[in-house]
């Protein structure tokens, strides 16, 4: 895969005919933004992965439809935060539809034209009033440098936004643009993993190809992840391409073009859902988890998000302590074929466990070498040509302290 | 099933026949009781069931080998906490040959007599000089009251030893004891549930019979049980039967005899395993799970052990929070099949969700009638007869020190 330079403060509406607002609308108590509005001067397809959670919140079941209805006719965006409109019966579902509505009226869209998600608490019902006030106020904001506002906007316990871009040529000719925002913090685990992401571009791309390289980008990114292995009810991430830049249409992702669009978008979906994970609830610590030399890919995904997903394994990298008992353990225990004395450990570079025994090192100094922000634990199987590569971090008394006194 | 009425301090050594010591040897530096000695008078029928992690201490291979060559021949058990003689290699199997060696030359006990357990740090090797010395003392101060001492020899990050006994009476005649210990108390999640169980008794069992009295009530006990998600290397659940009562053998665990040992057995298992919750790293409050109206036990299980596993949902227990969204949530993806709009929810009684919307309470009342040590959480999905109990935990900062700071 080709390096991709991110652009300098790069956002979802760098690419060409985008333009976005947030507004404080007054959902949250806190007077924050906590609506964002993205749109685009010109027709969308739009491709679309929900959360597998059976509790879908009620935008969710409204976009899978809208999608189904209309997936190359999308103008606009429209994410509430503060709460999730998830278990919200026949009022929440209507809700869905009034928001759309006011979008498109206040912006004179076509019907079938708006997106909507929410994210926040489970079980309230959204406070219509005041959404649509922040609309009509979000209309007359509406602009091209907008981005940043709108990934504050969808911001929950996160503590910070989190947006990137990126420019690239075709092979065809040409350069066209994707800007990206995702929002966490908790209840990260795929599939989906980050609650919402948006990923916006302004070249030309079908539907069916939109979907495919959505698809493939977020088995390497956002499925690749892991904060709490709890899957929410609002899990959404969204690919819309305007056409902005005028270059050739892409309707195969296996063409050179399509080829270089999908690794764009790969490398954005991998960056947003980094920082997903490095702005989890309570974090200390990001953890690089490779798996190697598996029976299959697969399996060696399966192993590393078993890991990526132990308490056990989470508080020890807390603790800074090289603990491979309790990595070899999830492994065990993860389904993965293995053979123990075919397995090599590393914590750091640091090898700790080789072929069924573990190595001889110095406690302290792997304590030191461990109480760094950046982990990498590198797992070699010694069975076949399987690996995999997801991102997790610690388990902190932070995460308690959050998720002890936040209502989710 | 039957109510059974537990003896006041019973223990492993109440059923007839059976002596135990607790000694500490020296593997564990405070100087605390880190071996047990467990030996029948005559020889014992055996059953076992051990972790399905397939990281397996040498122990347990020993044992599993052990019970296929000489089901009905056991006669003592040897236990050492501290270590857990996992990842050992071929020095950590030649070390439990050893220790059974040096039981049977100190108790004059045949060949293939003895059933070795380990639990503590994984991948240290076992201090064999030590461990020798500690059995020969052990040897000289076995008794019929050692039971307790037993109990306290195998804990590790155990808060308190956890022990008891039953005597009912056999319906075709006579009285019969079981005795059981148990020890957790992190790593606790199926199958295995808790490191180590030992129960013991006068009864008379064929092997066949003890195996599926053991493995109904291990479904219904130790498997319904998670503190952390985490299956360990060294679970192992034994059941020995020395049949020192002189009743009438057991040989059809679905004869009258049969079932009422099998009842008896299922509530010492229960009663052990929920010790074991209870004594979970950390715990504060002893969670109740019921899922009923599932469309089937197997699915009503899955749910109910996919919601004692979320931290988020433990996270809000800690937090006294009747956060019903993240229990939704947790079903959600439980892959329990279900209908949002049938659910039904209660925390200890008080109706929170129905028919998929959430029910008007008062917040203040709810933290107050959930700031107690037993939490009850019903869950009644409204689409069939399928049912299931577990039993967890919240997940408090403690737990959080316990695991940041102990190698396990």
């Amino acid at each position: 895969m080709q390096d991709h330079t991110f652009l300098e403060d790069g956002h979802v509406t760098t690419p060409g005919g985008w333009r976005a607002a947030g507004v404080a609308c007054g959902i949250r108590k806190s007077g924050r933004l906590d609506l964002a509005l993205l749109v685009s001067d010109t027709p969308c397809t739009a491709a679309a992965l929900f959360t597998t959670n059976k509790v879908k919140a009620a935008p969710l079941v409204y976009d899978q439809a809208l999608l189904r209805r209309n997936p190359a006719g999308l103008r606009a965006v429209v994410v509430n935060s503060g709460i999730a409109n998830a278990c919200t019966g026949e009022t929440g579902a209507a809700a869905v539809v009034t928001t759309a509505q006011a979008v498109q009226q206040y912006l004179n869209l076509p019907e079938d034209s708006v997106f909507v998600m929410s994210t926040g608490v489970i079980g309230m019902q959204l406070p219509l009033d005041r959404l649509t006030q922040g609309i009509a106020v979000g209309a007359t904001h509406l602009g091209p440098g907008g981005g940043p506002d709108a990934a504050h906007a969808i911001m929950t316990t996160d503590t910070r936004p989190k947006y990137c871009a990126v420019a690239f040529e075709l092979p065809s000719g040409g350069v066209v643009r994707i800007g990206g925002m995702a929002k966490g913090s908790g209840m990260i685990h795929p599939n989906m993993a980050t609650m919402l992401c948006f990923l916006t571009s302004d070249a030309t791309v079908t539907p069916a190809a939109l979907d495919a390289a959505l698809r493939y980008a977020t088995d390497r990114s956002f499925n690749c992840i892991s904060v709490d292995g709890d899957t929410s009810t609002n899990d959404t991430v969204l690919a819309l391409a305007n056409g902005h830049a005028g270059v050739a249409p892409i309707s195969d992702i296996d063409s050179a073009d399509g080829q270089a669009f999908q690794a764009a978008l790969t490398a954005m979906c991998q960056r947003l859902a980094q920082e997903v994970v490095r702005d989890g609830e309570g974090v200390s610590r990001f953890v690089t988890l490779d798996v190697r030399g598996a029976a299959s890919d697969t399996e060696a995904h399966q192993a590393a998000m078993t890991i990526a997903r132990s308490p056990l394994v989470k508080t020890a990298m807390f603790g800074a302590d090289a603990n491979w008992g309790r990595v070899l353990c999830a492994l065990g225990y993860s389904g993965a074929e293995l053979e123990l004395d075919r397995i090599v450990l590393y914590f750091n570079r640091l090898k700790v466990f080789e072929y069924g025994l573990p190595l001889d090192f110095d406690e302290q100094a792997a304590r030191q070498l461990l109480d760094v922000p950046e982990l990498h634990v590198e797992i070699d199987l010694g069975l076949g040509t399987g690996s995999a590569r997801v991102w997790t971090c610690d388990l902190t008394y932070e995460y308690i302290r959050i998720n002890a006194e936040y209502r989710t």
